[in-house]
This record gives structure tokens, C-alpha cells and sequence, in this order.
């Protein structure tokens, strides 16, 4: 313990001791102890948004490629409640995130204030570790405590609740950095099922969290050539290696009745961080368990435990280690299309522009879900989509990714309806000057639901209903509402305009807005 | 019990019999079988919001104003995730709001599908009601009490959750509605232990809630008149009636020092409608208690209570209920000023602008505390507050304004780092045509939290710090950001071309948007 510092410094300099460095905020009174700690303590990168929603979808995106934490600073209740819906996001994702939550000090809360809520009570449906911390002695230890949950295989989210005087009173300065959690080591009694499952074309490894890797897909690749298992990942993934290069797998389809085909083949489905298959949301008269009941499931690995370990293992229990990978993708570029945008066309100049070791954040819903067979030969990069099913998580994670990564360039594909949002984040992506391209798939609804209303039942809906799916009255400029937000871009109408503005916003080092009118 | 229909139906249908008649929405898959009831049951009018945060805030206005309840619908727990800021505020307000959340199909919730959360777990901490229905024949009675609940005076928060196959599966028609729930009366003896208290200028009637409206007003100016005693509100009040005409009553300033010397005359406090009065924020080696300890309060009637009729039965054993009324606003306007802007020239254009019988939506934070003096002989008005503190409340609060009132204007005055939290809400305004007239007050900081860096003991703030409160680095276009949501507005940056915008926008029917440089 060095000098005096109070509890607020304490906090700072011990997240930093524990390796995290990145804050992603938007304060508040209660946290200004926080805030003007960052002057006197170096070291701690401070990310301001306009909402809170973009600080915490940041953290998810940095954490998915940084593979380590970053913290968010957040107002008391509502502040968090503003964040909540991406922390469900990097929940689903599995991402480790240090949230700080500002809290009246202690004898203030008695009293009923203004911004008084149930802080605990609003962390935990989105948190796995949840402190209040009563001390400012405690302070730094509290925070080294958060960082080891966050860190908790695949990765938690840890939500530290500050009283005001904890942060203004006299702390015990720096706490030491506790053990990063190790994985799970995967017992061998399960690889060797696993082994025994896979075998001919109707088994399945499905693939997901850390077995999407490059080396691990290789090994999964192997696996497939030696056994003639298929591949497959959910329809979800926080991050996926792909393009030319590396082992082609595929997602399960969204729609209950294409997965349900593409799953048909399958007696044998081993789980390799992935979970069981089910529909994304109940329909009546349509299965929510997307295989059949006669399907044996071999469950290996969940997403915190050693999947490279246990691919490893799996490789040689099948006698793949030396097997020549299968599926590997060569390098291919579509034709680049011309004339009215038509889905097929917007994969193939996706295709093209993809930059080598581009991070593609994909919230694009109903129109990027086919990109997958066109975009295959791709420049390699990584792709990232949404577990959480909370709109709004596309923008903000692209920051993360692009703060993550500052070498990297961030291509954001994101549907209308999500981009409004966390529309804020264009805001903090100007302020970062960050090299993020977005692109937005201007088909002026909430297309996936005009799919759902028939999935659920409703065959012809009257004007009232689809009026509510219809966000084109009055018609959205995102050309304009970037302007307003510092951030520069162009509407084009046709996939030639598309080819060239997307070109030029990848070409450009700060951010760009195309928008892409369906 | 009529002709057959699905559990959504029964619950549109009874919501509509328990006379709640608007539904702010964001749906999504879970709440399309309610959308596809909209087409067969006329009566509910469904207003689409971008963001579910608009949608519960409009339900806060259109409480304030209806002095009835609206339904919102929303999508799973990041839905209501994405309202809990502003239902915050409704609950702080005293405002009644129906929410109607959509869960998982009851066999679905098992299977933890990427939108899984605990909705109860989310609902609890700004919701005095929460039900999960779970049975289509129940569902049009839980609305019912849904219903009555929000309307338990003042006006609670009441959230129904339902699943998705108790909105497809055959319902049980439509519900009765239930008793409004009534005011609770105050008894003679508190009446009488503050008409005791109320004697000389060092005694004080302290009003809130329902003690605000034109009538009670009145009531509470004969008492001060007959006992000599001061008039005084909260810092924030849901609705307070004024200008000219009305008996003036001023708000306990924000500022504790300001607050301190306010009240310090002040040795009996009656509270009517009011609590005791306390800092919003605690500050080190500042109280939260902004009275002495010495004080005697009288608690007559809290904000649930039948207010109106304790403040009669005050005036009758006060002897005031034949007094002349004291402290009734002339007309008056201040000389329109030119120049550059400052706060009491802003106030004088306002004062100058405010439509008679206009609702003022007031979330100006730093700008707009001292308006009141220069804005009280106004012509007569409703002025909003925010009572819960949490930013984004203004915009939304304006849309359910003017949707309870449709004669009337609405002039809603924004801080610019607030109107970046929910500013979602112009396309609302736009779609729906809502005369609403939006200044932003661009000072391109969280000024607030300058002073506050200061309250909290920071007096020389460094770079970083700093950094962390200023809004200017992009700077932020709003008359561009509207115009991509379909908005007019201009920007201005002098008082003339302030009370000249103001009053084009005013004047105009639709919504408009002035951003005051400052």
C-alpha cells in the first residue's frame, strides 16, 4: 500500500492491477469521485457514450476480441437499466464485462431520493455476480474480485455497486490481481463417446464459443475428414472465424422448418461448446427442439470449459490428428453485381469489400441471413452476431471490436429498426475516431416481423397490425442523423453505388455511414 | 361472454373495457398475436415507438395529462429492459402505466432460447404490480387488475406478462372492469394538528401531487393568506399549474446550499402531497436532510391521499375557506431581449412564447432551473417535471402529452445530453403529427455534472475529467439528426432568432425542433 488515496482511486488503479484498461461510461454525480480519479491514474482508456446501451454493447464487443474484460461506468439504477438490454446480449455471448454502478452514498439511501431504486435487484436478471460494496477500505479488493468473475470461463458479467461515500472515503490502495479462472478440463470419458458418436454422414459435431478459433476449426476440420461427421454452428456466435483459408462451417438457419431440415440427416450430434438445437422463439403447431427425439446427443464441452483441449483430444481419439483438414474455403470473389439491390447482389459486394482480417459485427436480421455461401471466399475475417436476440447490440459492439483491434477494420452490417436503437453510438465512433464502416439495410420495417405474424398464425393482417411493423412513415435519413452525430456517409440506391461507398468508407480511417435503400 | 377469441384479444378487449384506450409499443415476435388483435378491435389507438424507452415515457406524459392510464406493449425482458429508465420516472411521478410484456411460450421458457431472461426479476424493481398470466382464460381479467392497479392512487406501475401461448390459445372474453381504486382520506386530527401548525411566515404548507392543480391551488393561496404562512413545492413536480392567474408557488431549489437558506425560516412544515424535504444527491460534508433537526412536521396527507379534501377541510379549520386568495399571478411578459443567449434572456423569450393553456415538458437540467421568476406571469400553462432524475424523460413525456390532449401544445425543453437519450422520440412526434414544439439547449456539456465535480469536492478537475462531461467533441447537429426522423427545425443562436423560431414552431401544428446554441 503506497500513498493516500480514496476509495474511487483505489478502484481505478486495482481494475487496472487486474489487466482491465478500457472503461466504457456515461457518469453520473455518483460517479464523479470515479471520473476525477482518472486524472491522477494513468493507464485507464475512458470511452464516452451518449447512452448507456452503447457503453455496455462496447464492452461485450471488446471483450469477444480483446478476450479480456473492459469495464463500464453506469448512473445508479436506471443508468444500468439503460445498459441492461446488451449486457443480456454479452450475457448470451458469454462475454466478461466489470460493470460499475454508481449508488447514493450509504446514509442517502434511506431517504428515498429521486433516482433511489433496487440496484441488486436490477443486476442480477443480467449478472452472474452481483457486490455492493460497504467500505471503501474494501473498495479495490472488491474490484480485483469483479475482474476474477468476469473472468470466469467463457466469461460473466460482474456488476460492482459503489456507494458515493465508499468512493469518497479513505481507501487501502492497490489490491493485488487475483488467478484468472482456468477452463474446465474435459474428462476423457466423454471425448471417447464423442469419438464413438462420430462417425459417417449422419453424425454432427456442432460447433460453438471457442471452437470456432482458426487452429480449432482446423481440428474440427480434421475430425470431419477422418470420421464424415458434419459441421455446424448455432445460428448465433460471438465470434467466428471464416473466409478463405479456413474450414467452412455453416449455421443452423433461423426459420424452424430450414433448420429442421438441415438437422434431418443427424442421429448423433456431439456438443462442442454449442448447446442442444431449439427454435429461437414458439410458434403454435411448430417444434421449439429443432431434432428428433431419437437423436443421441454426446454433450463434451459447454462454452467455459477447455474446448481446445478437447478438440485436441477428440482429433486423436479419432485418429484425425494427421488427417488432412476438410473444407477448408479457397479464396473466392463473386462478380461484382449491378443495378436494384437484391440479396444475392448485397452478399457478393459484401464479398468483395470484406477487408483481410476485417471484423464483420452482423445485426442485419432478415437481410444479411443468407450471406453465408456467397461470402465464403472472402478475404479471412471474423464474424460476429448477436446471442441475445436484443436488438441494438450491432453498433455499440463494433466500438468494442474497433477499440479492441485499433489495426482492424470493423464492417457493421446493421437492419434499420436495430440501428435506431443505440444510434448514439455514431456519436462516440466519431469522438474515437474509429475505423468502423456501417452499413444499413434501409427496408424501412421490422421485416423479421411481417415473417413472424404469419409463423405465429396470422395469414392476412389488417392495416392496423402491419402499420406497427412499418417504420417507413415518415421515412429515416441515416445519412442525416450521422451528420448530426459527426459522422459522415452516403445513401445509395443501387449495388454499384453500394460497391463504390462501401469501398470508400473501408478505404477511409474513421468512421463512414452507408445507407443501403431496399 | 360473446363470440369466440384468442387470449390477446380478450386482454385488448378488456383493456379497452377497463377504459385504457393507447398502447405505446415496440412488439416484437412474442406480441404479435396482441398487433393482430388491433385489426379486430377497434378503440385502441397503438403508437409505434423506436426505442421501448419512448414508449414508457409517453405513457408517463399521457398519466400526467389523461390523469388515466395507457397500456404499453413490449418485447420479452430487454424490451422492458429498454423502458425501466423511464418507468422509473412514472414511478417516482405517481404515474399509472399498464405494461403488457410478451414471454416465451410457457414450454419455451425451459429451453433458455437466446431472448430468455427472469421478466419477473426485471419487472420488480419499477413496478408496484407484476403478474405472469398463465392461462388464456385468465388473461382478460388479469388486464382488469392490471388496470386497476396502475390506477391505485397516485398511479402505480402495474406489468403483465404474458406468454405466448396464453395470447393464441382460446381466451375467455372480455373481462369487467374493476373498481377504480379511491383516494384514501385524510382524518380530522391531522387536518387539525396542521391547521395548528400553520400560523405566522416561520410556518410552512409544503404541496405536491394533487395539491398542484388550479383548484387546490386556490385553497392553499386562501390558507396562506388566513395564516400567514409560506407556499412552497418540490424541487420536481408531475404537474404544477401556473402562471397567470394562479397562485404562484416556487420549488425548493436543486442547489442544497440554495435549498438550505430557502427553507430555513421555516420552523413547522406541513406536508401536503410532499415528502420531507432532502438533497437529490449526497455530497461529502454536506446534509441530506435540508431541514433543521428542530423542525416539526406535519404529515397530512401523502401523494395517494384525498388531497383535495384535506386541503378543503384545511381552509375550513383555518377559518381561510372565505379568504381572499393570496398570491395570484397578473399578467405579465417580460421585454423580448436580444443578444446573445443567457439564462434570463432564454426565460424571457419563453415566458414570451409559452401558448395559453400550453404544457410545458421541463427537462433543461442546468439551463432551465431559475426559470421560474421571469416565466410566472406567463399565460397559463402546466409545467412538467422529471421526478425520477434519470435523463430521456422529456421528449417521451411530450409525445404522451400531447397524445392526452391533442388541443393543446406542447413545448418541451431539453437539455442537449438529455435529448441524446430517447431522441428516438422526434420520428414518434412526426408519424404521429404531435404539436410539439422541441428546444434543445445545446450547451454541448453534462453542465451538471461540472458543478458537481465541484459539490463532490473536486475543485480543480483535470484534462480527463473534464473530458468525461463535455458533449462538443463531435459536436452535436439535432436540426439534422430531426430532419433524419422527420422533423423540421432550425438552430439559432441569438435571443431574436430564438423567440422568432420558438414562436414559427409554435405556431406551426406538427412538431418542430429549435436548437438554442449557447
Amino acid at each position: 500500500m503506497a500513498e493516500s488515496m480514496n476509495g474511487a482511486e483505489s478502484l481505478v488503479r486495482s481494475l487496472i492491477a487486474s489487466d482491465v484498461d478500457v472503461c466504457f461510461t456515461n457518469p453520473g454525480t455518483s460517479e464523479m469521485h470515479f471520473v476525477a480519479a482518472l486524472d491522477s491514474v494513468p493507464g485507464m482508456r475512458c470511452v464516452l457514450a451518449l447512452f448507456e446501451g452503447v457503453a455496455t454493447g462496447a464492452a461485450d464487443g471488446y471483450y469477444r476480441m480483446a478476450e479480456k474484460p473492459a469495464s463500464t461506468l453506469l448512473h445508479l439504477g436506471p443508468g444500468l437499466a439503460n445498459g441492461l438490454a446488451n449486457l443480456h446480449n454479452a450475457k448470451k455471448a458469454g462475454s466478461g464485462v466489470v460493470n460499475i454502478v454508481g449508488e447514493h452514498a450509504t446514509a442517502h439511501i434511506a431517504l428515498d431520493a429521486p433516482l433511489t431504486s433496487d440496484i441488486e435487484g436490477l443486476s442480477w436478471p443480467m449478472s452472474h455476480w452481483v457486490k455492493t460494496s460497504t467500505d471503501a477500505k474494501e473498495v479495490g479488493k472488491a474490484g480485483a474480485e469483479a475482474v476474477a468473475a468476469a473472468r470466469t470461463p467463457p466469461g460473466q458479467i460482474a456488476t460492482l455497486i459503489l456507494p458515493g461515500d465508499t468512493a469518497w472515503n479513505e481507501g487501502a490502495g492497490v489490491a493485488d490481481a487475483l488467478p484468472v479462472p482456468a477452463r474446465t478440463a474435459v474428462e476423457d470419458a466423454s471425448i471417447d463417446a464423442a469419438a464413438a458418436a462420430l462417425s459417417g454422414p449422419d453424425s454432427l459435431l456442432l460447433l460453438g464459443g471457442d471452437a470456432l478459433s482458426e487452429a480449432n476449426l482446423d481440428l474440427a476440420g480434421k475430425i470431419a475428414a477422418k470420421t464424415g461427421c458434419g459441421l455446424l454452428t448455432e445460428w448465433s456466435n460471438a465470434r467466428l472465424r471464416r473466409g478463405a483459408g479456413r474450414v467452412e462451417v455453416n449455421r443452423i438457419p433461423y426459420v424452424v422448418e430450414m433448420a429442421l431440415e438441415v438437422l434431418a440427416p443427424y442421429k448423433r450430434i456431439v456438443l462442442m461448446g454449442a448447446s442442444r438445437p431449439i427454435a429461437f422463439f414458439a410458434y403454435p403447431n411448430k417444434p421449439g427442439i429443432l431434432t428428433a427425439a431419437d437423436v443421441e446427443f454426446t454433450e463434451v464441452a459447454s462454452l467455459g470449459d477447455d474446448i481446445a483441449a478437447a478438440l485436441d483430444g477428440l482429433a486423436q481419439a479419432t485418429g484425425a490428428a494427421s488427417a488432412k483438414t476438410q473444407g477448408v474455403v479457397s479464396p473466392h470473389l463473386p462478380d461484382l453485381p449491378n443495378g436494384a439491390p437484391h440479396l444475392d447482389g448485397i452478399a457478393a459486394v459484401i464479398a468483395n469489400c470484406i477487408p483481410k482480417n476485417g471484423i464483420v459485427v452482423d445485426e442485419s436480421v432478415t437481410t444479411g441471413r443468407a450471406f453465408f455461401p456467397t461470402t465464403k471466399g472472402a478475404a479471412p475475417h471474423d464474424w460476429l452476431n448477436n446471442r441475445g436476440g436484443s436488438i441494438g447490440y450491432g453498433m455499440p459492439v463494433a466500438i468494442g471490436a474497433a477499440i479492441a483491434c485499433p489495426d482492424r477494420k470493423v464492417l457493421a452490417q446493421i437492419g434499420d429498426g436495430s440501428a435506431m436503437y443505440t444510434q448514439q453510438s455514431l456519436w462516440t465512433m466519431a469522438r474515437e475516431n474509429l475505423d468502423i464502416t456501417v452499413v444499413i439495410f434501409a427496408n424501412r420495417t421490422y421485416k423479421i416481423l411481417q415473417g413472424e405474424l404469419t409463423n405465429v398464425g396470422v395469414q392476412n393482417p389488417g392495416p392496423r397490425a402491419v402499420d406497427m411493423l412499418t417504420i417507413a412513415r415518415p421515412e429515416l435519413n441515416f445519412v442525416d442523423m450521422a451528420r448530426g452525430m459527426g459522422v459522415e456517409g452516403q445513401r445509395v440506391e443501387n449495388l454499384e453505388g453500394f460497391a463504390k461507398a462501401l469501398k470508400a468508407g473501408l478505404d477511409s480511417e474513421g468512421p463512414y455511414l452507408v445507407e443501403l435503400m431496399m
